[in-house]
């Protein structure tokens, strides 16, 4: 909703104010931000979307993604959570997109006794932390999703656990960003120094290690896509997270008859799809839903999220850059973390807000010595397979 | 090899002496075999190779594929295995093409007793037909594969059940009629009606059933490609057929690293890949082979075999239509039954040989009354879905 033309003369007429580097949801989600308060904005990226959050679920589950030893991660989780429901209905009138945002919330089930009862430890500690968890029985919980094997043996539910489909989410943001005045230069950048603004920020996912010599490292996850029958809705309503035999899986009901079936964990960074993690994501996700066998299996991919050694994102300034500010490392949490992202590098950006307790435990000095930095720039450039975003 | 330019010019100048429909396999096996007799032949497919071919695994099994009650079936397997010798090698004489001809024999093993039960009782029905099957025990059958689960009961070798890659072969025998002068008219064909030559070859697959009135139906099969991890050939040589927990599966290695896992065998018609198959091949193949975990999974795919009451071919002339010649209703047998079809179809076109006692038990006139034919046009057309193959 701006007057200037979204086209690339304008970067080479003027210095940007704000340098984005990286085109998934936090890079685009940030742009949106700075632009709406009218400061000039680029970001880079040669393939907007088609990194982490190409492969991501979705969940926005700061009560399921709990874990213990990670409170000043669940507090952040759950501070971004409580603004998307604001977040989604302003990207929706700003573009009219639908993005799939969904409120049904999340059941947490436990398929046999040892299942449930690794679950129910973690569903204690939420509950002790004052999160939304309510256990359920097997009765209540298939009054809830019929769907559900016979042999769950009980659950609980995570009412404020809610989703979006972040294959929506990423057009939506860019559409928002790009009507407020951001323009996109659709070029990798291969290191700091040759981008010119006002302030750069670093929204890279696993290219934000090459660029900055913090301590991102790829993790990798594979996903499945399938698609219930005959073009109908899938029969469950709920997100789905399990414990199945020793094995964990999730399933994320679309409306458009769309189940998105994740993920793997593995310390490794290539994108090859295996058939044993096909194979574990299947059968744990029959398991639980006996009718997913008759759903078409449409995708299988692989993705890499940016990890970071205490499994918590990296926000703020680059030591010794005071211009350069970072916002990756996300690793699981790309998607619910985006509009509290957003809204914290911007008001870095601007000066502006007041962010500085949140912020606190995911500023970039907490990790000593990054081995490089713009002073020492890291060889390496930014694929595309490596864009900003980690999920969920 | 020959001088005649294969354009379509010479189609339309000259009325052909054979229209082959269906350009797969058979299709393009029996053009080459009437070209090279100095016939004039023209091969319609508006996709050829994009059938049934396309997703085959290539097993050469007239043993392991020696059923209950089907002896003259059998029979013409072994028939038709013992030509692929030298039909591989003529080919590969006249094209210079790789096409995956392997012969180091199938190993078929069960993975519980209750497999091993099923299975030795079909492995002495083979052995009383005096097919060559050889029992093994665990420690031998091991030795043989020690990629082999340690859980594999036993097995049996069958070592004269080979293996081509269909891939491969197809265009190779493309090439082959091409050059033998046959000439390529990639338009469908809606009824046979419309072709116009000395005598017409119906090699169209599931799409057969439209122009001929003939019982062929579409059974439907899905199949999995992986691949070796590290670009390495696959850690096992034979090609394996198991017996697991009540499923069959059946692993091809090939050279360049693939191994194809297969396959569901479905009375319906839809090409869509189910998550219950890929479960359960993916299943049955790690329980067989356990480093098929780490394998990359690379296609999942689903084809349409054509079926027929009996499970044989249709072989021979069209009743009341002595000029049409049928050649369809393969099942899972048509890469094997390739070279013997095509010697057959083109014996009967020339008048030439003596095929009766082969053909006999396979002559589409053992199905009384057709419900269609030339007289009474049947409504379809051709599509390149169904296009002749079966596989196996």
């Amino acid at each position: 909703m701006t007057g200037r033309p979204a086209t690339t003369n304008v970067v080479s007429q003027r210095r940007p104010d704000v340098a984005v580097v990286g085109g998934g949801p936090i890079g685009w989600a940030v742009a949106w931000r700075c632009a709406a308060r009218g400061l000039r904005v680029v970001v880079h990226d040669p393939a907007p979307g088609s990194g982490a959050s190409h492969v991501a679920a979705g969940m926005l589950a700061p009560v399921a993604e709990a874990y213990f030893g990670e409170r000043e991660l669940t507090a952040l989780l759950t501070e971004s959570a409580g603004r998307w429901p604001g977040f989604a209905a302003e990207l929706t009138e700003v573009t009219g997109a639908d993005i799939g945002y969904r409120t049904e919330g999340t059941l947490m089930v436990g398929l046999t006794v040892d299942d449930l009862a690794e679950a129910r430890r973690l569903w204690a500690y939420q509950q002790e932390l004052g999160l939304p968890v309510t256990p359920l029985r097997p009765s209540p919980l298939r009054d809830r999703e019929p769907a559900l094997a016979p042999r769950v043996r009980g659950g609980a539910l995570a009412a404020t656990d809610h989703q979006v489909d972040p294959r929506r989410l990423v057009p939506a943001l860019r559409l928002a960003a790009e009507r407020a005045g951001a323009v996109l230069v659709a070029e990798p950048v291969r290191r700091l120094s040759d981008v010119t603004a006002g302030a750069t920020v670093v929204a890279a996912g696993c290219g934000s290690a090459a660029l900055t010599g913090l301590p991102v490292r790829p993790v990798k996850g594979q996903v499945l896509r399938l698609r219930a029958p005959d073009g109908g809705p899938p029969g469950f309503r709920h997100v789905i997270r399990g414990y199945v035999d020793g094995e964990h899986v999730y399933l994320v009901p679309r409306d458009s008859g769309e189940v998105v079936v994740g993920a793997t964990v593995e310390e490794r960074s290539d994108l090859d799809v295996s058939a044993g993690a096909v194979l574990r994501l299947l059968r744990a996700a029959v398991d639980l839903l006996p009718e997913i066998a008759e759903y078409d299996l449409v995708e299988t991919l692989a993705g890499l999220r940016p990890g970071t050694p205490d499994n918590a994102p990296i926000l703020g300034p680059l030591p010794g850059h005071p211009d350069v500010l970072v916002a990756t490392g996300h690793h699981r949490h790309g998607i619910v973390l985006t509009p509290v992202t957003a809204d914290l590098i911007t008001d870095l950006v601007t000066g502006e807000g007041n962010s500085d307790t949140l912020l606190a435990p995911f500023r970039p000095d907490r990790f000593a010595d990054p081995p490089g930095g713009l002073g020492a720039p890291v060889a390496g450039t930014f694929p595309h397979s490596t864009e900003e975003n980690s999920w969920n």
